[in-house]
């Protein structure tokens, strides 16, 4: 993918669990590559798309069994085949950045990590909706969970999430499926602790894309 | 699935185009059933509980491009999972008969047959999403296109149908992927010629369950 100014965009994902900082580092990172002169699109998942959004709004509301950890998969990599065929692919086709909150490493964690299914069938259904299409870095913000879970309760959060209001064995095998997945793929993947403040970790994560500008 | 009279439940679902007597035939067949004494539960796709129902409005108001084929596919995927779980298997697993207004095949037809999806990509939709259940008979009714077309514009439909406004085109490699399902898979299916009147179709549909009879 190679834009009009003779370079291909960077796509970008934010991953960990509720409360580490996501949407705060997201928009640092929007605004610093501004700066820079990039286009820069930013987005969440899922969501994104007016038919994706439609989506979230099923998967975020009712009762936690609403859905079957299968159900939910599916809807999410349903809401990506429509964010990434709409938004991502065409940001990325025309040389822009795209920072996403959330990506498929979010399913992985939450529907195969933390809910029991096959860690290659989520792979599989990234592949049949969105032809597989991986992030260029993903950072991982990180927080022990008790202090995620008391960040999570303190902001000013819309709708009840279905997610979020699950226990501390859930966010624990969330936290776990998150590190083994960037242990497994350290090219991709920067931990970045969530424990200083937020200019710092900025900071951090501004030095650790430092390879991916052109 | 063994029920409580000791027999497994049955599961036959009819298929074909629009307007072609499905859901005619469902109920002549539900009640055909039920005059032998069987528990029988009519339902269909997409759709068959409240989180299906939800996801069938998705799939079916707005326009012919709201969604790529592979969104259209994981969202199918979706409703069936949720249909699967809380209705057809537990309906089976007490003997009862489903008796289903289109299932996985005509995902396979729209969604593969006619938009260019692959069809082992659908099965495997379908085996992450409801463990691959298929059929132990599935009807497909057939009647030339033209005639099809004519039935469907002629009955006093709903919302309007996404799939429905397709051009004839869509319609005729729909037709011609759900005969080659069924050639392929002669001991599920059974081809029914709705040329003929609709009690005559319906004693075809009954004389081709005979062997399933406990």
């Amino acid at each position: 993918m190679t834009g009009r100014g003779g370079h291909r965009g960077r796509f970008i994902t934010l991953e960990g669990g509720e409360g580490v900082g996501k949407s705060t580092q997201l928009a640092l990172l929007a605004g610093a590559l501004r700066a820079r002169g990039f286009e820069v699109v930013e987005t969440r998942e899922p969501g994104g798309t007016p038919g994706a959004e439609a989506i979230r709004a099923l998967l975020l509301s009712g009762e936690a069994d609403r859905w079957n950890p299968q159900a939910e998969a599916l809807l999410f990599a349903a809401a990506r085949s429509d964010h990434v065929a709409r938004v991502i692919r065409p940001a990325l086709e025309r040389g822009a950045w795209v920072v996403c909150d959330r990506y498929v490493d979010s399913n992985r964690a939450y529907q195969s990590g933390a809910s029991g299914l096959a860690d290659e069938d989520m792979m599989a259904l990234h592949r049949i909706g969105s032809a597989g299409l991986m992030p260029d870095r993903t950072f991982l913000l990180t927080l022990p969970v008790d202090q995620a879970q008391t960040r999570a309760g303190a902001r000013d959060a819309g709708l009840p999430d279905r997610f979020g209001a699950r226990g501390r064995d859930f966010h624990e095998k969330v936290a776990g499926a998150f590190a083994g997945y960037a242990a497994r793929e350290p090219e991709r993947f920067r931990v970045i602790d969530t424990g200083a403040g937020k200019e710092e970790v900025h900071a951090s994560i501004l030095a650790a894309l430092a390879d991916l500008m052109p």
